[in-house]
């Protein structure tokens, strides 16, 4: 039971979604831009950057959700970086720029001040650009904010087998507007 | 200098606005709608929960602008409140519903898995809606959000007297889309 008495019942973010769809429109718009719009981060990365971000903030649900539309980006040797990420927090298995951006991203996870001279000299080292890292923290940031809203309102996690039809989707339809019909009045 | 080459050499979020002005255009959608248009809780009271958790991020651009925002829509009473809130977390000047509520986001803002069933009761026993709980969960996740996208990216704060007028604007006039061409193309 969420906290609040929300118009549909479903996992995680879709019934905040549908309780507020004036807000809704620009939580779902963001995602679509940051996660899927051309960028010099592939989709599958900025999705990587995203699961990652849910999982040091223990949001099974969007770990669980954005991990599936990652995998449906990534090839098997990227798919299984991602496992040994989400699994034990190991960074082995990603290039350089991307072990430099993951480090990034919990930096200022963890903390709002977080992220130091460091962590940009090293990404930038490692070949990050101007847009890889401006969309590493934004990415990071707004799942601070998805992660927050999902379990602030005490949503429920989907059921297991429900993820990875969930990631093709993602992958395939995107971040979709809430149906107006289906949205509190 | 923040830590990316950003197309303009404003304060706070307006230079990272301008480096991604399709994602600026979501993140100011965001704010527009739940600080300004018409909800359960007014607009001082919602940009005295924007800048209470900016302050316990530790973002001072984010919490002085949104501050200097509640403060031009409060009375005299509400913004001493709003000062002792600030200067020393101290909520005695609130209501019972916006103590209750101060304190969900405080519980949010500090873990992501922070808010109990217990904050709800008390927020409902003082009168709080779901409405009232809804956007005050919101706010809170967004500016976690927002105050990272400041200070991840290295943003440098105003000049102390430039926020007093940054308040009436956004009060009368919101949060405005970034120019097109301000904007990186």
């Amino acid at each position: 039971m969420a906290f609040i008495t929300l118009p549909i019942d479903a996992p995680g973010i879709r019934g905040p979604l549908n309780f507020r769809p004036d807000a809704a429109q620009h939580l779902l718009g963001l995602a679509e831009t940051i996660l899927r719009k051309p960028a010099s981060l592939d989709q599958g990365d900025r999705e990587t950057i995203a699961a990652w971000t849910s999982h040091l903030n223990g949001c099974n649900f969007c770990k669980k959700s954005h991990a599936a539309a990652a995998y449906a980006w990534l090839d098997a040797e990227r798919s299984a970086a991602l496992d040994r990420l989400l699994a034990s927090e190991d960074l082995g298995g990603f290039t350089p720029k991307m072990r430099a951006l993951l480090e990034l991203s919990r930096a200022l996870q963890g903390c709002v001040l977080g992220v130091r001279p460091e962590h940009i000299d090293t990404a930038r080292a490692a070949g990050a650009s101007d847009l890889d890292i401006h969309d590493t923290v934004l990415i990071t940031a707004a799942f601070c904010m998805y992660n927050r809203y999902v379990e602030g309102l005490g949503t429920r996690e989907a059921a297991e087998h429900e993820y990875e039809p969930m990631g093709r989707r993602l992958r395939d339809q995107g971040y979709q507007p809430v149906s107006p019909s289906a949205a509190r009045s």
